[in-house]
């Protein structure tokens, strides 16, 4: 995997990744190696307060095992799902995790005793994509991973746009089915509801019923597609046609030079790529099309993001990701 | 009006408006007062060569002007329609005037002999709006002028972000009638197809004919829609549905605190804002409601925010505009 090294090199730091029922940490070394990884249930079951702990447990004991290795940790950089205030470090609202204006980077921080950074995990996969993966060289992109439903971190200058309220971004909540299926967000219709990984598979069993045999994720029905099944072909056609369909009104807005697309969805390689790269070019008109490509970082760019958050507050001389657009 | 000051107050500039059908020059002394004003057709059905010399014509006989006072112009500042490459200083492409890859910020300078700087009509209003007018106090907000069509500066810390090829924010060309009326762009059933001005009256037109007491114009059907007759009502409301349809689509994904409505349109008032706002709101589930409010700076924001990027040469302590949200 490629490290998060920098110019000015400072040390140990710890990346930590708050996904929906996950929380990971990695131990990333003074030249950018993995130095440990520890991964642990959020415990989001038992209540907003059992996350706090877990992550400050994770982070405790990485810093234990840092110290036991004579490289104490220099600093923290944690990026979580949900709505993410980075420049006053509170986590605004999480449905995973039922938490509502958590000052986690204070937390974290008292806790830790070294600098903490607290960013959000898809914006924190676009500072990886766009420091050390497929968003180099772009100056604005778009970095797009196809989980459980369409998330977008837009890029600039390999900064994160959060917007006024850290909202931005939302490709996955553009409505294209006025009326349609319900969405978690509250509308109908959204994008998610179609693209996601979720969705898909919901799409296909609705189609097919629900064998023994039948696929058990979105990458089972990839499989399928990818021999004919006309119902899984038919599915993922339109998964297809809607994530165009999204990229297209994003790309007459942002007018990024790369779209980067990643999650698991993305793990479907080129039956999903061709398939968007022809349909969004046909959809374009006076826009510029953008490349379009493959996520470097895959599952690692969470923690690698938030671990250079982390390197961020040791090395001044860069500019704050935090800080957003604002100059 | 409200001057452009600046603390390093520079003495006189000169801000020039290329619009689709006239040129607007404006001299600013060094406290902001408009000192002169020079309007002139642009000379485009002669061709973009033509248009060019009534560029340099213009801003000749504008500093000619200065010269008399004792106050020569110490910097110029462009504002043109179409797509402007502001970094490089090019006109990459207006249809209006038929150019392409006009290097119009050194073609004006060469014959100025003062320093130069070019941005584009939406983008210098929205930097008008940013520091003198509706925007002020809004870290992120959408400059929306209604006009022809519509368009949108998307505004963040008071600079216009330009997109990686400068065509960022086409808010009017989102497609909102699949297969619907086709648009200059090439599209069919965008936004500006129904919003504009003369979408607006060819609209009512279709329904009520063209009796010779008719209106000829938007703001001629607004003033029927306010009588309560029923075919510009139905036109009005379809336009303010189309307007609220696509403005949620923006803050879904810009999450603006605010949005700024200008142009033609905007005139209207009320009739245009109370049902804007209410069906805007209507369309936000978990988005977070901007405020929507009118322009302030109406007309003059194109000369305004053109002198602003001409002060800024000025101002060596103030960001660079142009240089958009690459920090």
């Amino acid at each position: 995997m490629t490290p998060p090294t920098s110019p000015a090199d400072g040390g140990v730091v710890l990346g930590v990744d708050l996904g929906g029922t996950v929380v990971k940490a990695v131990l990333f070394g003074p030249d950018g190696t993995t130095l440990a990884t520890t991964r642990r249930p959020t415990g989001a079951r038992r209540g907003a307060e059992a996350v706090v702990e877990t992550v400050l447990d994770v982070v405790a004991e990485s810093q234990a095992a840092a110290e036991e290795r004579g490289t104490p940790v220099r600093a923290v950089g944690l990026a979580s799902c949900g709505i993410v205030d980075e420049r006053a470090g509170v986590a605004v609202f999480s449905a995973s995790f039922g938490w509502r204006d958590v000052p986690l980077r204070a937390l974290v921080a008292e806790r830790a005793g070294v600098p903490v950074a607290l960013g959000h995990d898809v914006r924190a996969g676009g500072i990886a994509e766009a420091r050390l993966g497929a968003g180099r060289g772009h100056e604005v992109f778009l970095f797009v991973p196809i989980g459980t439903g369409v998330g977008a971190a837009v890029m600039v200058g390999g900064r994160p746009f959060g917007g006024a309220h850290w909202q931005a971004g939302e490709l996955g909540h553009l409505i294209v089915r006025p009326g349609g299926e319900s969405c978690g967000c509250g509308q109908r219709g959204c994008v998610s509801t179609i693209v996601g990984g979720p969705a898909v598979l919901r799409h296909y069993r609705e189609l097919a019923g629900t064998g023994p045999d039948g696929p058990t994720d979105a990458a089972g029905v990839a499989a399928l597609a990818r021999k004919g099944d006309p119902d899984a072909v038919r599915v993922w056609s339109e998964a297809v046609d809607v994530l165009a369909e999204s990229l297209a009104v994003a790309v007459t807005l942002f007018d990024p030079s790369a779209i980067v697309l990643g999650g698991g969805l993305a793990g479907a390689g080129e039956l999903l790529f061709a398939p968007v790269r022809e349909r969004l070019a046909a959809r374009l008109v006076f826009q510029v099309m953008p490349e379009v490509r493959p996520a470097e970082l895959a599952y690692e760019a969470g923690c690698l993001g938030a671990a250079l958050l982390a390197r961020d507050l040791l090395d001044r001389d860069l500019p704050d990701p935090a800080a957003g657009w604002s100059g």
